[in-house]
């Protein structure tokens, strides 16, 4: 195996140095995250979000490498096996994402979402490499022994956040949304078979927990991107509710089964097929459709001629939507009562810093104790923490 | 107007303050340089490298605002119509792209380039906007009398090159590529007309041309990139051949009319709906073509399972050329001698540092005489600046 | 008056284009900055924190510059002599620094604090200066009739702040101080004479006081970094109590002139005479004294072998001291009563995030309306903000 | 031993996990280049360039540590015993450094130049670690077996060049010197025991061979440094001529031994106690000195008037020296002939980007064959590689 070294703009090298890692990053499936956005609309407000999918993946398999050289460094038992099945598993940990992440998320194949994809992919691409996936199924899943790898990959610290907060920071240029990922990765151990951290780095823990913050009111759902992804999702349904299809008869396929006939073990193919470009190219097509509704949603997001969107309390939603409703029925008249939801809708997005009932953080004191973060004296989030904060929004056609 | 700001991760913060600016970003056909990647499949090594020529352009105009800045506190004489003006002529300069820029100039629409594009776009723009436009256009035409304000779009040190290298440096994450794009800006001025830039500026106009050099053979004409683009180039001239459509109606009609056919004016709107994802999903439909040429490059493009490639000495281009085709008669049944070239061909790059002939960097010493970069004693390159460099390559297929 | 361009590692170029603010930075009081570390001792823990206040000086007015610029932008009335008031007064904010500026503060000068030091000397410079600095003495001074001038000079958002949060996170390496100070500036303007900040600015605001936060538990009041600083305190303290001197005599003169005789105006020049090379030298000189509180002491920073440094609880510290002081005096015969608490003392140490009653962060609403950010609905910090909080620590000799 | 980590500005964090290592950096003789700057004088225009030689060989150790990692990863033989071996001599490498590095090499001891007193602090350093130094010494003096540990402490692509180009670039903000020092160590191996470089990087190389050269003249001889640090020795030099004295024992020993008296292995001490701070205050003490010279060159420096300075033809430089020498004579009547050479002297600097004759650049091709890069077809520097440029200079007091 010769060591193949990939440029990253953010961390510099990243090096992969592993038969099996090499060949799953060919494996077209993988390849396909190339051609999905990680963030999706957000390349509307912040024009260098236009990163991919398969580059956060190829960097969080890059700071799972670094953490295990961290804990090995620190006497934490790690067999090369382990190392290569945690590396795998983080690599592997997004494969169930479909074209435009989240935002199409359970609307282009009804109700399914990306974690039950991502499983049944993963125990597809198992066959097909002999069973060498096994253990990090095992560690994707929880089963594994040794809880800390699983930690590393799904928890309130994990190098999956950990690399998406700083890619979507560096590729957007919202330098707030910096973290300090090394300092942190450099003060984890185990503890009893838990990831801690170190309380040293308590401070930097809350920085963590306050860029997350930032990166979400700011970017994720900044009220641009929300309402481009909303009508997104608007095109998706309207396009299924009148049977309209595009150049891709796998999009086709997916797009047009009914709920009650989805099979994920049958749709792998076919799911994996499409991405971003399917979707786009779908929309670039129904700009030219009879349907007054879907053509002009499709011409809208395409030329960047989005809806309005304000944020109101949720006492004021029934009435703004009845007020925007009305109005536009007096100004469009091709817009009758069956479609204005189209174009005039609401909804509500939810931030929560931190959850204190599941993924804990927990902080290693000198003397050997353990706390949860939401426990320490004095932490600045304290009594904040828990809480989760909402904000509903309203959409709707302007002139 | 109100000023509107844009996150840009390279400089920071762009400002838009100008209504017709402002107009003309938000125009469909600059809204759609935000699907044309500006590095073509160069993300196919370097995976950053998914930045589009929307941002390209946007940043250009931001080194112009800054250059003109510059100029005025140095006392030079622009008026804010021709600020205006030179803004709008480098926003608008690289308008005539189409679907991955060079890799498919010439080729999509037959021996069309884009600089004629460019021009005809500019004048339709012209017409929609009442010829506001008419001194942006003169600027770039260099038919103004101000020829500075062309040099600045057009030179050996443009704005255009100095965004593109900070930028494709930035996002490839090749440090080597890193200019002093500020530094150079802050010493250019004006002499007798012309932008020269002042003495001491010298070895950061040596370190640009240099960082220059590194990116065409490090970057843009790196052997994977290379093969890439020669390999999309082969599946566009296979579709027309065999008259393969996609499911763009306007994809279609730009591929499949004659050269003969051909009137830019005419094809300024299917020729402006036109982007990436036509291409890549058109690609990705074609992997099911019944034609084996056409399906296997596409399959090949889509899963990266591309030709092998490599650099070779121009005498021993015919020995191997003849080798790989009898090679690949062999052990391809399904390949003949009418086919083979699409999988067997060469070619040559070239890269210049710098064209003695034209686009002179001017320096202004403080006594205030000028010289050519190219006479500077000392200078380090001196005798090599004007020597092309050109490499041979060879592409096969290898199993 | 020709432009200087000063290369800036944390802003890239800052530009003086005013005569009189050229000849302020070239007074030999403001070079004096030069000679005087930022951050006193904390490069014994942060080797690359051994940057100025010159440099911190020069980087404050570069932002005040631009916030300048941006207000200009958005309309409001700034005439040429508020903008280089303004420029002079945060030039100047620092001049009453004496050599390393809080850890010595009170110290050298008998209970002097910086603040009516930088008055007294603006008030001589003004006299140098023919009275050209009236204007920026009224807005320091907070007597000028546009408030926010001052504000952007001393407050909780001040360029004082800006500059030194960013260009401390820079130079010691800790990105988690990184603060979006362009963000921020984008986003002030002036309400009713009042500095405010527009509501989408809220998150950076918070991010920013959160970095601050940071900064001050992870670096200002590094345990190693407090513990070097307390024992440069001690060993000024010493070399009075016993009458050492050092070679400079304007050291010793300011060391050695009792409270009762210190007279501000008559003591400009001989302060605007030493700096941190005086005192380290000195330092360095008495490794050699007779005395061996002052000999040990000096020896242990200068070969930084510092005394040992615990946080303890409020209510652990007498019974600590009591310990530590009974171990040095079993361990040390040449420690008596009268000396040992040069080696053994403790202390508090306390930050705060926001102070409620002044100094207000004021909140523009698009309807608006103003709030203070204390009183903002689900803002992270809400409750906590006001809460300062409080460490006590305990440093001893430990062999 | 517990791992020690240092927060470095330009790579992150440091890692120190060796005892041995550890206790070299606590020795007060190491500590001592906490005082050193790296760049002496070039903080008078870039202000942040206050680095200083501690932060500077503990980066080059970082390099060392990271070439070797990549060594070792390529199957190259490198005990652990050779690796802490290789660590220790290039954080050795820069020992015998005094107080303002080159600027006042052989002047405070007379001809003493800093390669004899590196050698000699090293064996001595070698009897208090009782002989546990001796093989990073032997690799230090090109005795040790394996060449290329030599080569990668000092050679033309050594790690010591590769940290001061980083490094000095990063604080002085000069973007132009950042190098690739990654991607350049991850192309190095050893073939037939020396250091080579893979052929894929020779554009990197270039790139850091014209880095270096402009840093060289923007930077390190940049005419201002150039006269500061001139400045500097002619105080020395005057300074003993005068038999002046400052407060520090061990400078007026250093300054006032003759040539004939110096046995560099009896000045240690005094040398390892002298650095930039006993210079520095002695040229503050000097200020007041009764000797006209000596005072105002002090006074010129320490508050930044300093001479002129023009760059000459060397022709014209008799004439030059004459015309100045005249005109002080005439101006100021208390500069007679015997000192006038102390305001009016001319120099000349050199600057050769590579030696051909030793310390080559081995270029490893795919082949297995190895050319000198001066060799290199088409390598852009070819013929100007070993051409040596210099300037002449000219410094004279102008009122």
């Amino acid at each position: 195996m010769k060591r193949k070294v990939i440029n990253d703009p953010v961390y510099g090298f990243i090096t992969i140095d592993n038969e099996l890692i090499f060949d799953i990053i060919n494996h077209p499936w993988f390849q396909r995250l190339r051609r999905i956005h990680q963030m999706a609309m957000a390349q509307l407000v912040y024009p260098g979000a236009v990163h991919t999918r398969f580059h956060h993946c190829i960097g969080a398999y890059h700071l799972m490498r670094y953490a295990l050289f961290e804990l090995k460094q620190k006497g934490i038992d790690i067999t090369p096996e382990e190392e290569t099945a945690a590396k795998i598993a983080i690599l592997l940990h997004d494969m169930g994402h479909g074209p435009y992440s989240h935002a199409l998320e359970g609307i282009l194949a009804i109700d399914v979402h990306h974690e039950d994809l991502s499983a049944a992919i993963m125990v597809q691409l198992n066959k097909e490499f002999n069973g060498q996936l096994q253990m990090a199924i095992d560690i994707f899943n929880d089963v594994y022994h040794k809880k800390f790898l699983h930690q590393l990959i799904s928890g309130q610290l994990d190098v999956d956040r950990m690399d998406y907060l700083t890619r979507d920071s560096f590729f957007t240029g919202v330098s707030e949304g910096v973290i300090g990922y090394d300092r942190i990765l450099k003060m984890i151990t185990v503890h009893e078979g838990d990831l801690v951290i170190e309380e040293k780095a308590i401070f930097s823990v809350e920085k963590f927990l306050i860029a997350r913050r930032l990166m979400y009111w700011q970017v994720y759902l900044h009220k641009t991107v929300l309402v481009a992804e909303q009508m997104l999702r608007k095109i998706m349904l309207r396009a299924r509710e009148i049977g309209a299809t595009s150049g891709s008869p796998f999009l086709n396929k997916i797009l047009h089964t009914a709920k009650e006939d989805i099979v994920i073990e049958h749709m792998l193919t076919d799911f994996c097929s499409i991405d971003d470009y399917d979707i786009l190219s779908a929309i670039k097509l129904w700009m030219l459709h009879e349907d007054f509704v879907l053509a002009s949603l499709c011409t809208a997001i395409i030329n960047r001629k989005l809806l309005k969107i304000n944020f109101v309390e949720e006492n004021e939603i029934d009435a703004a939507l009845t007020k925007y409703k009305q109005s536009i029925q007096k100004n469009y008249t091709n817009i009758d009562e069956k479609v204005v939801s189209y174009f005039v809708f609401g909804g509500m997005v939810k931030n929560q810093l931190y959850k204190t009932d599941y993924e804990k953080i927990k902080i290693l004191y000198k003397n050997g104790s353990i706390k949860d973060i939401s426990q320490v004296d004095n932490a600045l989030m304290y009594k904040n923490l828990a809480t989760a904060e909402q904000k509903y929004y309203i959409c709707y056609l302007s002139n």
